[in-house]
């Protein structure tokens, strides 16, 4: 349900008119992965810019090595903290095409939801702040000083927004950082988030012989890197589902038995979880419930492999070289660059014979954890109560949003992580999507969420 | 070195005929797992026609539920016997085109070498027993019977050919088969062949959830099919190299002590051959000889294997499925339909929960092995010694010609197998080659070989 009490300004043409601007961002193709579109990158920035520049914003687009950063301020209330607002314009690759339903950026609405790629992440929940700012301003002046920062690299790793900040610390010195780039608990269940997993992403090349050769002639006695790359992957896990490279649990911080409390009274069964993606089981750490192996504990997946021939038919060869890209979501107490340099180090040593390995670090993340007594949290509770007529649970996330630990570094400001999505949005999927009711509850929690933080600190 | 003495016929022009028209056949993309290239796949066949045509056999491409075959007959020897030459027009995907020097289907030449797709694979070495009977020709009728069989399925299993021997057993029946399809022990070394091995080779498909995830939000419950795929895969050997399907090595024909001290006198040394592939090992089944592993022990490969994101960039996707080509070299004592049924079974048992295995049979072949005392052996031999001034060697062959078994069974005759190829004519790798020195020294074995044919049962 949604309280529109306190904003009747939000009415069905606004609405209506939120959506339609939605869209237009949602049909530029801002993936970032992809050097072909980065004449969309800009057009993006270029479209919040204007937008906020709309509402009476100081907006502009800044270059950096990579994809443009988009900045705005509005600065007029006197005496209140100031908020910043994260949020990135960036989405994954739509790859696979084929099984969309519809164009992944011709956003398209079938029962209540708007499919397209990067509805929710980020560009669905990142709008719905813009548009909270909107709402506010048809009352007069904003409540507190709002700072926009949207980036264009998230989805591959921000590796220019750290720079940018220390650029730029002084301009975006805030009281608070807002950011909505994840999922709520469940659809029924407002969520504040208060702890994200870190990330170590490498890929990893194996090679063999010289030349691809024909298994025939060469089978049984050349080696072979796609069955090295195997090996080496089954061995990085052991039969508890625990991580064997080296060192790679030391320091992590254990759960209290009060969050595992808190987590075992939230509604969730593995069954319905299992059935949500269509799985057969639910494989994992061993000595660990669902939620505390996706919010508080490490793993590892292999997110893409290849080698040999991939085509119609068979052929009879043994491939020169295999490859994969393997990511290590990390929790509070693991640093992402030693983690990397474990798997670096250690892959290598437990290579058959005959096969060389190489391993490429491609991006990391630090993972965080938010203290729940701050007053920005607490004004995030009473904005999503106002909202949904309910208090919020508090949980963590297992995704990464990297940089969250560079705000907290760079800006000494608390973060306020306060999602409008879910996991069923499918986010980095085919069809992802975004509950056109999530986007205007957003808004208004958005809205609610910087009168109270006006409030809070008043 | 050659010996022209008795075919003085084989002149400068002859030769360069002879390239010209084995170039005009390499370019033509006869690619028969590529259902885009049927078309070529006719023009090849035609083009056989019409040359075994001027030659004076009566010519035709028959029609098959696949590709056609080209079958031609010159039968004026009255009371000689009859030989069957076996080839095949079809080539092997060219994949990875980035690969190769220059285009595979445009041959060039480069340090006496042709280089394109199909020039020892198996265009050269038959077209090679075309201008073989040529050259016969130009010096009178041809001391024997000869039957062209030439088809367009060998690369993709041969799937129509044995209903096609079934069909025209009577006008098939010969004396013996002769196929150059292979490659010899060593540049120095001419070679015949009395052994193959079979081969049974499968496609993968595991699956995990019904959608791709993101690695973030599920990764640590959700089942990963690439880490699944990856742990059987590496499951399938043990710690000796050995194949660990229940019942893999039942029946296995083992080495006699005579061929085990045959293969230890060949020149051969496991450090130059390690080097000719640019390998620092050669990892295999522990207690046999590097010729033993590729000749006589069967062996298991993944010749191919794909899941999750391949692209540009780092992508945190746990996928929905992940697939691999699995192939396994047999030897005398294996059926390949039996290891086929052994695979299927075993891999859904020992697939990590949460990932569903389907194992589709793509194709299998027969193993051979050649009774050395036969006279057509023999005639290939003195052929072999006539060309290169050397006796032959006798070896087995690691690859598979699965035909041969048919040939055996439905026709009744002794195959014998003399290649004019070598293993660093990398066949189905990029830059396939062949050098121009094999190419017409296997013009001038074939005519010596017919010749000897005659003499041997005259």
């Amino acid at each position: 349900m949604t309280a529109t009490t306190d904003f009747p300004e939000y009415t069905q043409d606004a609405r209506a008119q939120a959506e339609q601007e939605l869209f237009t961002l949602l049909r530029i193709p801002s993936v970032s992965a992809d050097p072909a579109r980065r004449a969309d990158m800009r057009r993006a920035a270029e479209y919040l810019q204007t937008k906020l520049a709309s509402l009476g914003f100081t907006a502009r687009v800044d270059d950096t090595p990579g994809h443009p950063v988009v900045y705005a301020e509005r600065l007029q209330a006197q005496g209140k903290p100031t908020v910043l607002i994260y949020g990135h314009y960036d989405v994954q690759p739509e790859a696979p095409l084929e099984k969309w339903e519809t164009p992944p950026f011709e956003p398209t609405v079938r029962d209540g939801r708007i499919y397209a790629r990067g509805a929710t992440d980020d560009k669905g929940q990142a709008y719905a702040h813009v548009r909270g700012a909107e709402l506010l301003l048809t009352q007069g002046e904003l409540p507190v000083n709002v700072k926009f920062l949207l980036e264009g690299e998230e989805e591959v790793g921000s590796p220019n927004l750290e720079p940018y900040i220390r650029a730029h610390v002084d301009e975006l010195r805030a009281d608070t950082i807002v950011i909505s780039d994840g999922s709520r608990f469940a659809p029924d269940v407002p969520t504040v988030t208060y702890g994200l997993r870190g990330l170590s992403y490498v890929e990893v090349h194996v090679t063999g012989a010289n030349r691809d050769l024909h298994s025939g002639s060469y089978g049984g006695a050349a080696p072979n890197p796609i069955n090295a790359l195997a090996q080496i992957i089954s061995s990085l896990k052991d039969e508890q589902g625990r991580v064997t490279i080296p060192g790679f649990y030391d320091g992590v911080d254990e759960l209290t038995p009060a969050e595992r409390e808190m987590w075992a009274g939230l509604p969730h069964d593995d069954a319905s979880f299992a059935a949500s993606i269509g799985a057969t089981a639910l494989p994992g750490e061993a000595g660990f419930s669902t939620l505390e192996r996706l919010w508080a504990r490490p793993t590892l997946d292999v997110n893409g492999i290849w080698g040999g021939y991939q085509g119609e038919g068979s052929k009879t060869v043994i491939a020169s070289t295999a490859g994969a890209k393997i990511s290590m979501r990390l929790v509070p107490g693991q640093d992402p660059e030693r983690i990397t340099r474990l798997i670096q180090a250690y892959l290598p040593t437990i290579a058959p014979e005959g096969a060389q390995v190489v391993v490429k670090d491609l991006h990391g993340g630090q993972p965080v954890l938010i203290d729940l007594d701050n007053p920005y949290v607490q004004a995030a509770g009473r904005a999503l109560a106002a909202v949904h007529g309910k208090a919020p649970v508090y949980t963590r996330g297992g995704g990464s949003i990297p940089i969250v630990a560079a705000f907290r570094e760079l800006l000494h400001a608390p973060v306020v992580l306060v999602d409008f999505g879910l996991n069923e949005d499918a986010p980095h999927s085919p069809n992802e999507s975004f509950a056109l009711s999530d986007y205007h509850d957003g808004v208004l929690t958005s809205a609610h969420l910087l009168r109270e933080i006006s409030g809070a600190t008043s």
